[in-house]
């Protein structure tokens, strides 16, 4: 067999929104978010709740970031969204408190079945515990957590859960030590 | 010896059309390609045709895509071209039909030779075969052929041509496993 | 312990120049610098030096470049800088003559303490030396030296010096083979 996106078909998929709320994202996401303009972090938080994300306090959201719905996004207290971060996400995303995606990186909720010639979507969500930290042009993939404080280091794919507390490297990444934290 | 690119000179290279018209796509892409401005993709298919870009049926481009030079690109039938993909064509790409370039992935056609103090410019074709999946965030180099129906995971980098019906990862990808497709 | 952002204190950094002229350069790089607007190298030149830069003859700047801080950024005779490089200069960036910075790559100066609940800023400067090439979407991190004629391929990752005349490769970048350079 081989692939036929002619028959692709994502008709089940549910956005979440209408057609219309989600052009009037698009439009914001691409003059406020994936931009230089009002760099003011309230202000973005503001417009998120605006468009049914539910944000803590302290959340601090740096230029040229792109986010899918936020109407599937979930982030908690003091949480950073570093520049030219990329929250792809087709599925529900739940960041927690006091986490770090560093600049450049992605969480990438969307996928095809590679088995089937009708290269069927599939969506899975992500979780982001507390105190967790991606690292600079690193992609989480669907259907991952990161556990509480543990740490995606630089330009690495976690393809599978991250435990606790501990420091991942590679593609696909792999556990290289503890991570301890002291006062 | 040392590199010195005072001494670099690619004068031979030959980019296809003249300054003029390279000048208008250079407009047209920063407008309307790389851009969240007019997301129909039926319009992009048309302006990269009216450039001299062979494009088949049922093909898909999505927003802030680059393309360097339309008049070196040929894609066929139901193929995608994600969010953010680049196609650093200084040589031909040609995208076969139901391939799928993922978001934020790049088909890179330029190297220069490491070996020579003046760096000489190296360009070489790519070609994507029927059913050719690159993934998100993936880097074809130049000169690789993706064979029908092979998918290069997440972040890898294709530094040498993939095998139809494979599944590659890492940097160099290496083959994982058999990519088996059930209609 | 557990990370707690609401405890991050930066106040001890010194970004070397104050909020107005920060401000005046945010709207002057996301205006000349990461846009394709006047893709004319020289006239960036000039903002740069402009913002103290220190930057040598024959330099080549090409579009959607993204730099932090001019004033703390020295660029040598003949060295490029790539469409889609970001030069994260938290810290003195010192790039020498003859380097080739490659499109999509990335120099980051920044880090921060994975071991403090009060995940302490750690800032660090990059140096590259004379005929360095990093690659297409590799990363620099912070404290690295590129020594002379060396090379990070495609996508990798230098977490440690690269020794002079060598080519590095991955994540983290291993050196696979001696780069000679001949006239």
């Amino acid at each position: 067999m081989s692939i036929n996106l002619k028959t692709y078909n994502n008709s089940w998929y549910n956005p979440g929104k209408n057609a219309i709320i989600r052009l009037a994202w698009y439009i914001t996401n691409s003059i406020f978010f994936n931009s230089y303009i009002i760099p003011i972090s309230s202000f973005k938080v503001f417009l998120l709740r605006s468009f049914g994300a539910k944000i803590g306090i302290g959340v601090n959201i740096k230029p040229k970031v792109n986010i899918k719905y936020p109407w599937k996004l979930t982030i908690g207290d003091y949480s950073w969204i570093g520049e030219e971060v990329w929250i792809d996400n087709l599925d529900l995303v739940t960041i927690g408190n006091n986490c770090c995606l560093s600049q450049g990186c992605m969480l990438l909720c969307g996928n095809h079945n590679h088995k089937k010639s009708t290269f069927d979507l599939i969506t899975k969500p992500i979780t982001l515990e507390d105190g967790a930290w991606i690292g600079a042009k690193s992609v989480v993939c669907p259907g991952i957590t990161i556990k509480s404080n543990s740490l995606l280091t630089v330009c690495s794919v976690a393809t599978s859960n991250l435990e606790a507390n501990s420091i991942y490297r590679g593609n696909p990444a792999v556990k290289i030590k503890d991570r301890i934290i002291e006062p």
